[in-house]
């Protein structure tokens, strides 16, 4: 037993756990190269321990007795990340929020819930509409991931569009910073006291500190929904609409675009082959949301769009959750991933373009598609599905690297920014410094070092590897 | 001539100025306090030079050479910040960004608009305006203040509740920081790239880096405007029916409810007297804007609101940006200033009654009012106007103080935040780290080393003087 360990257990008994199967269930993420690595009996190195923290007070001292050993910790949640975020390096100790669950407060009055960081989304939001109230975040891994896992990750939802990211939706966290202090942001609608601190932690994926409680400014059940679906000649035919209902003033909650590929795949014969389908859910006070859907309709009938079924709306809210695990593709070599981008509207097809092209040449690729799921004012973002089989399994790695590589050069050379809600962790911390710019990733890199100078919170996760961008 | 000034002049030449008056002019901000000790004579320093920088590159090579010279810098836009965020120092040189004014470029379709950061605001929408599109973004200050310092400073206009705060208007930055390096963000809807970079700058009131450029995510002009006004029992009856506006989903540009007294100075016949009054706009899609009128004003109603002359509503849109100065009123002999703070909804008539009493107590005092200016779904800002005149002139600037120790004391006690959008400046600074917590205040001075270790920029603003709580 490393001297870490005996020191951790000194202080936190049974809280902390070295079963073989636990150690194994939080070397890593949902990162399908982690997936592969797995599959293939590569899996790296077992966490000396996984902390099953019940309070920011045993985080506070987690923290405290790693630093004292010069011990890395890795925060993990709901592990569902599939950027690599976690991925357990030698003597690393686990911290996990799986204990650290439920409701703190929550007012109805108020709007307000505070939950603490590891519960699970689902079970969140089940919470809140017991009083009739929602949380408006939807992201597909809605079951798999957890409040805090949102905050670190800078995640969105299915219903963006009207109601925010997540940090459209974060009242107050409270953060266990590496020195083991603990920071509580003021649950207040806004202020204008200094940067807002919470910003630092939204998006740190684990390197700046440990969120360990999340409060939420809620909304109301809305009471009336509707829903539309139309179809286009394509994907480039329909962005224009698209921008359109946003610069209108118009927020539907979900406006989802895909290309005719992906239509083809998840609508079948409610959208015509060869047709882009576009799904829209109105919601809100009837009149206000019924003027919304009146609009758009009109709107996208005078644009060439062709009114769908609504049963395909209605089956994708069904099937939105449901996704294949990567695994079963591994097994047929076939290595499966998605890659989301963003970009203002007048790129947006130049990147569809430049990026399903790029993948296209890649020797093997299957599939090279996009829908776009999260509309703004002033642009959008893309989410590219790939799935290649190598001639040789033993390039399944190497080509996925290379479909990346493909997919962040053409985005970057079109304008577009590199990550829109799944996070950097590794799989692009390689592309930061191009999205961030040599000074962005400096300063990064020096709020990293003030906040944990011994770099001991997931280090190599995020900021890349100490280049020659960290000289200026 | 000392050192720093010989060295600025070889590189910049004339756009080091060095006039009596224009040193003059550059030496504090819009407080009241400042105005007091100019009024006094006793006006302080004077800077050693003003830079009207032309270019990010005149801004970096002026920090590069004022930190050579371990001379500290203060920015200067508009200089209509009420906090004393600018009070110049003992051997400082002023950064004015004067001359960095005007749009760097414009699409229409993208909804974006860049500008230096020395923009005047009405300038900046006026441009806009020109192309049928409008940042949507009403400071009192729009013509004093620049659209750096809206970013400096976490600014809010009064349509925030439907389009939110400079936060949520801003697309990207440009910034110089302290080491001269130029930080650009990217111009993309929204990122999961590590934590969001521009909000280390939106609010660090001139402490972290220079901003010399801002892209804002624009609106069309909205084709259709209605307004409404109705008065209430008072304050306190009409915070209720604002909430429940919020609460169901509606989001009007303006949602204005001011106490009595101040219904009566401001709308006098058009309100009964005692009575408090709530003005609204609704304005966007004419189908969406005349739903919310409609449900607003049935809410309204049904919760003791009877609606007003809609003339009073007219009349505060024409006169809404006229403020007797404060100097009119010190050589009377009486200290005026505002205070806005905000809070979650079940705190609001609290620290209005905590506030107000508090106030009501100060000997001298001639007026403690305030009206509601900012609401969300969890709550809503609070801006209070006091006056006071004490018996003794020589006693202007302690009873001042006592007067904003009263108010912050009784927000703080009443769960309240201290800043809802003027910043913190230094008449706040004092109440920080109660505001941010120790570990908050810990994590903003971490963040301020990291980029400026030398404390070169606008040192003695925002952070508090090091006090215990660094100790932690």
């Amino acid at each position: 037993m490393s001297d870490v360990t005996e020191a951790l257990e000194s202080v936190l008994g049974e809280r902390v756990r070295r079963e073989p199967e636990i150690l194994t269930a939080h070397q890593r993420d949902t990162w399908v190269l982690g997936e592969l690595f797995d599959y293939r009996g590569e899996a790296g190195p077992l966490p000396l321990a996984v902390v099953e923290a019940e309070s920011a007070h045993d985080v506070s001292e987690t923290l405290r007795l790693c630093r004292a050993h010069g011990c890395p910790v890795v925060t993990y949640g709901g592990g569902s990340g599939v950027c690599g975020a976690i991925r357990v390096g030698e003597r690393t100790v686990v911290l996990s929020t799986r204990k650290l669950a439920g409701l703190v407060s929550l007012d109805s009055g108020d709007l307000t819930a505070r939950f603490r960081a590891g519960t699970f989304g689902g079970d969140a939001e089940r919470r809140v509409r017991e009083d009739g109230l929602t949380i408006g975040h939807w992201p597909q891994s809605i079951e798999l991931s957890t409040v805090g896992g949102w905050v670190a990750t800078r995640a969105s939802g299915q219903y963006s569009t009207a109601y925010g990211n997540i940090e459209d939706l974060v009242l107050a966290l409270e953060v266990v910073l590496p020195d083991g202090a603990v920071l509580r942001t003021r649950e207040t609608p806004r202020a204008a006291a200094g940067p807002d601190l919470r910003q630092l932690f939204l998006g740190s994926e684990g390197t700046l500190g440990v969120v360990t409680e999340v409060t939420f400014s809620l909304r109301e059940l809305p009471p009336f929904h509707f829903r539309q679906a139309f179809h286009f000649a394509g994907l480039h035919a329909a962005v224009e609409p698209v921008r359109e209902i946003l610069r209108a003033g118009w927020r539907p909650p979900v406006v989802r675009l895909y290309d005719a590929s992906e239509s083809n795949r998840h609508f079948g014969e409610s959208c015509p082959e060869g047709r882009a389908m576009l799904i829209l859910l109105h919601e809100g006070p009837e009149p206000a949301a019924l003027a919304e859907a009146n609009a758009v309709s009109e709107l996208c009938r005078s644009r060439g769009g062709e009114e769908a079924d609504a049963a395909a709306v209605d089956r994708w809210f069904d099937e939105r959750n449901e996704v294949p695990g990567f695994r079963t593709f591994i097994e047929k070599g076939i290595m499966v991933d998605t890659i989301e981008v963003a970009s203002t509207w007048q790129h947006v097809t130049q990147i569809y373009d430049a990026v399903t092209s790029a993948l296209k040449e890649v020797p093997g690729i299957l599939v090279a598609t996009a829908h776009t799921s999260h509309a703004y004012r002033s642009g959008a973002n893309l989410y590219f599905t790939f799935a290649v089989r190598p001639d040789e399994p033993g390039e399944m790695a190497s080509v996925y690297a290379e479909c990346w590589r493909r997919a962040m050069r053409a985005t970057l050379a079109n304008h577009g920014g590199i990550a829109h809600h799944h996070g950097i962790g590794r799989v692009r911390s390689g592309y930061l410094a191009e999205e961030l710019g040599t000074a962005g990733v400096a300063v990064l890199r020096a709020v990293k070092h003030a906040l944990d100078p011994d770099d001991l919170l997931n280090p190599g996760n995020l900021l890349p590897p100490q280049g020659p961008e960290a000289k200026g």
